[in-house]
């Protein structure tokens, strides 16, 4: 992959058109990346795939951006999303930076009865997403939807899509049994719990849904922000292994 | 699993043992979790396995704990080293936590070429591992190794221990696929490169070992830290899966 800078851009990409870049963008190329007049740069808007660009002006307060070449498409990224409580903010921060490098297309903070996090800053973690997708080559960043309830969560959601929750009680298969186990249930979400995890009731509710499957990580308690890291990885290793065969 | 405190503690442990607590210790144990007289905790020193112990003396300048008695061994912890590039402290801080909740039974911390920081505290890291190590569960505490260069690392390997390398080159098998291939090859030890990766000559010169086996974590660039969590908890998933099948 190229080592070239990446700029992720709001507005829409075709060749030869013109994007003047705002303060933070023009700070980031010009001053942090050091690129100048008739530099290349990669850029991508999570819709129209990934161009090269170029700066073609400069001046005191505007820096200007020419498309050049059409470079690929978003690739076929995963159809992955991560339901996870809210956490303490550098834990939520990590999850989300972490979440992004690894391929996730969605992240969609919960509330349940043991959250105890409930202010999110939507912008920050835009912000954490955006840079995490220039810097691991990512063409689409991920969807952060509103925070919803746990109960909510349940009701609406799509019951042909598997829900894979990381049971912290221990009682569910080891995850890679869960994900490798040739059903019709495959898992298009991981769901994974606040710090203290889910109380009793909250657990038999959701175990009610056939839409979704419980499975361990392990014997060892690892925090909340790094089994939601866990479980993305290891989905992700099954399915390269998926496509390595196939 | 209890939610008693837990603390590392350097003295060996048996029954009706007293140990005095160490001013940081005390901090922790009386301030910081607000522990008083007659409450319990749990101790382990990372040889002895896990005990119960109470607090049976406070005073102004002192804390002491006595043994009262044995709850576990050091379980079959897994056997799984981590040969890692020294990376920007937050990198290497963030690394050295989370390889801990993920079980991993020494770090080694390794100069390559593209190796950009140098410098290690290893006091530092060994108090985040011990506070990790605290917090989840473990009975052990990772060894830290003194840095080495790659060059050394590879010269002084037990030919008999499979390295698995991630080679962030693309060319290796997924890694999924290494750790289930039926051969008398077995990781023993993950390597991670630095941000930059490995050189070409690195490289082959890596591959010219049988003990190693290339890997590969997917297309998307992750960050070294994010690449040896990765690889971790797929090599606990892996082993998870083979326990229950036995």
């Amino acid at each position: 992959m190229s080592n070239r800078v990446r700029l992720f851009v709001e507005t829409s990409l075709r060749k030869d058109g013109i994007i003047p870049l705002n303060d933070k963008q023009k700070h980031y190329i010009t001053k942090v990346m050091r690129l100048g007049l008739g530099n290349k740069l990669v850029v991508f808007n999570g819709k129209d795939g990934e161009w090269h660009a170029e700066i073609t002006h400069i001046s005191k307060r505007l820096c200007n951006i020419k498309i050049i070449r059409f470079v690929r498409k978003s690739e076929n990224e995963s159809d992955i999303s991560l339901v996870f409580s809210l956490l303490k903010r550098g834990a939520t921060d990590l999850l989300v930076e972490k979440a992004t490098e690894l391929g996730v297309s969605r992240l969609c903070p919960m509330i349940s009865k043991r959250t105890n996090t409930f202010k999110v800053n939507a912008n920050r973690l835009k912000a954490i997403c955006i840079e995490a997708s220039e810097q691991c080559g990512r063409v689409t960043v991920p969807i952060i939807e509103q925070p919803k309830t746990l109960g909510n969560i349940l009701a609406e959601w799509p019951r042909q899509k598997g829900l894979l929750f990381l049971d912290e009680s221990g009682s569910g298969k080891p995850i890679l049994e869960v994900l490798r186990e040739k059903t019709n249930w495959q898992a298009h979400a991981i769901l994974v719990g606040p710090e203290g995890g889910f109380t009793p009731a909250e657990r038999d509710k959701m175990l009610q849904n056939s839409f979704i499957r419980p499975a361990t990580l392990g014997e060892r308690l690892v925090r909340a922000e790094t089994a939601a890291i866990s479980a993305l990885s290891i989905y992700n290793a099954n399915m390269a292994i998926d496509h390595y065969k196939n």
